[in-house]
């Protein structure tokens, strides 16, 4: 027993010894790596409430791409997070049932790694998928739809119910709760493993030389205080810390009722132009530098803020391969839509 | 090589001996299956001037499910053509830019087997896919994108460039019009062969009982004198022949300068509800009693039409299998979209 021990704290020792110190300093930054073992991803993103199962991925997955959860019959939970478009829009804010803006101007967060955030919505007040997927198709600027128009939707097509009793047993009730549940499900399985995280995993040639520099000054210059743990976001920050920022004016957003705001991911940022709550910067140098001078209260020159963003490059995830759901269709006693 | 002629002929007699009469009596009605080999079919979806390639359908691809196409970044050729809903888009008439609907009332015509209709368009103004997805794309009340921004926005894009070196060489010159060319070649591929192919290649079981009576009555009443070929649909016909549509004043369409309008077709008809070009009827029995009436000058019974609706299942075709992609990133180059 004491021989293994005495293994084991000699290959960690030579683990440590032989890692880029960089990767260490990452992480005693608290950045964090997805984990390359699955079965330690799983620690992360699985729930006892609603264990993630393939026949549930895959009715989340259907739901997730079905616009018949909207009002309309077309707008789907992917409009806003498009899997094609880095898990967003592509647009500064949110845009809804009847071409209705996001009232308070707010873009669309990613849905990739957003199970790795601790809240969700830029105020926090959701605090999980499942909760989160209750909101959007609700809302009159989102999806629009009722409760109880979503279910009459759901259970009038006769496929649906059949992929819900294989997913949650013969006596499941198709709730409301219970299609946003199915939904976050699907939502949790969203996660992409960058080089970054071989890099922190141990694999020190992941990085190219110019990545290493920039998560350097990315280290020295302190956007870890925030963007930081597995999301490289996801917590609530303060919000203005050493200035009012050029773009507050838009929206009127205030942050949640201590002014925090949920710190966006970083992951595949190079794919979520346009950037801030409100969408307000589409360049992710232009971006850096006001994080550097708004929330830091530094000056990031433009060499530092592209050195930064070739980091973040390094961001830029492994997605899941999804196979586009051909969904069940519509009956005589599904309501149809309305567009007012 | 006389011996291997009458082998041939023999065999030919016993296929026509064996095969169910009713696939014949289709056939001489001008029903005309998808055909299995895939190098026949090539010879109805292929076409000499872009010649489909795997290089091409997956750029192709890409483009059908980029919403960068559109002024606002927010509509694609699938939001209105749904892979995941029968090619089409659940509602009476398209939604497009700032919500508008379709000025004639015009409801989306699927995209799976659209290749082997005659013409494209409700009035037939466009002679195939790569030209008829031009106008999607710069319809204000659709895509509204203008040539130039949909260029500007694919040339900003440097893997999409990268990509189109691939397809088309070297030299290619990225016009708006390559661009709808190779999204055209997308959906030539978009064939979906069903148990109604089956049937008539031969296969006599791959219909039900139910299924056959069901046919037999759709040529017995006439049906097929328009909804004939291998589109079941496709080409130009008289418009309102024995009455007036009950649903004519709604958009006020006319068809073509001499009243003729495209003929859907009947292909995963079950899954593209509503019904008719301005997707005025939600249930197919009362779109097949409707078109008695008013195209035929016959009554057909409620149990007719559920015997023709019976028939019209089987022709829920196999869907191509889509990987949905993940598209390149935006650049500072790219244009940003605009919402007015």
């Amino acid at each position: 027993m004491k021989i293994i021990q005495t293994v084991a704290s000699v290959a960690l020792l030579s683990t440590i010894v032989l890692a880029d110190p960089l990767a260490d300093a990452a992480k005693q930054n608290g950045l964090q790596p997805i984990p390359e073992s699955k079965a330690e991803l799983m620690k992360y993103i699985n729930k006892a409430e609603d264990p993630i199962t393939d026949a549930k991925v895959e009715l989340g997955k259907m739901l997730y791409f079905d616009p018949r959860l909207s009002r309309s019959n077309l707008i789907s939970c992917n409009t806003c997070h498009n899997l094609a478009l880095g898990g967003a829009d592509g647009v500064p804010a949110a845009i809804g049932h009847k071409w209705t803006m996001n009232p308070s101007h707010l873009n669309s967060p990613t849905v990739y790694n957003s199970v790795l955030s601790e809240v969700q919505f830029w105020d926090g007040r959701s605090p999980h998928l499942e909760d989160q997927a209750q909101g959007p198709m609700q809302a009159g600027p989102e999806m629009a739809a009722p409760k109880d128009l979503v279910v009459k939707r759901v259970t009038s097509i006769p496929e649906y119910v059949e992929l819900f009793k294989r997913a949650y047993g013969e006596d499941v009730e198709i709730t409301f709760e219970r299609i946003a549940s199915v939904i976050g499900v699907f939502e949790r399985t969203l996660v992409t493993p960058s080089r970054f995280d071989d890099f922190l995993n141990g694999h020190d040639n992941a990085l190219t030389d110019a990545e290493k520099e920039g998560l350097q000054l990315f280290l020295d210059k302190g956007c870890a205080a925030c963007h930081n743990g597995m999301a490289l976001g996801g917590t609530m920050q303060p919000f203005q810390v050493a200035a009012q920022y050029s773009f507050v004016n838009l929206g009127g957003f205030k942050g949640d009722e201590n002014g925090m705001v949920k710190t966006p991911t970083l992951r595949n940022v190079t794919e979520t132009a346009p950037y801030f709550h409100n969408g307000a910067f589409w360049k992710l140098t232009d971006a850096i530098k006001e994080m550097g001078s708004t929330q830091l209260g530094i000056s990031i020159s433009d060499d530092e803020a592209e050195s930064i963003a070739t980091f973040l490059g390094s961001l830029e995830g492994r997605k899941p391969q999804i196979v586009y759901p051909v969904l069940p269709a519509s009956t005589d006693k599904t309501p149809v839509p309305t567009f007012d």
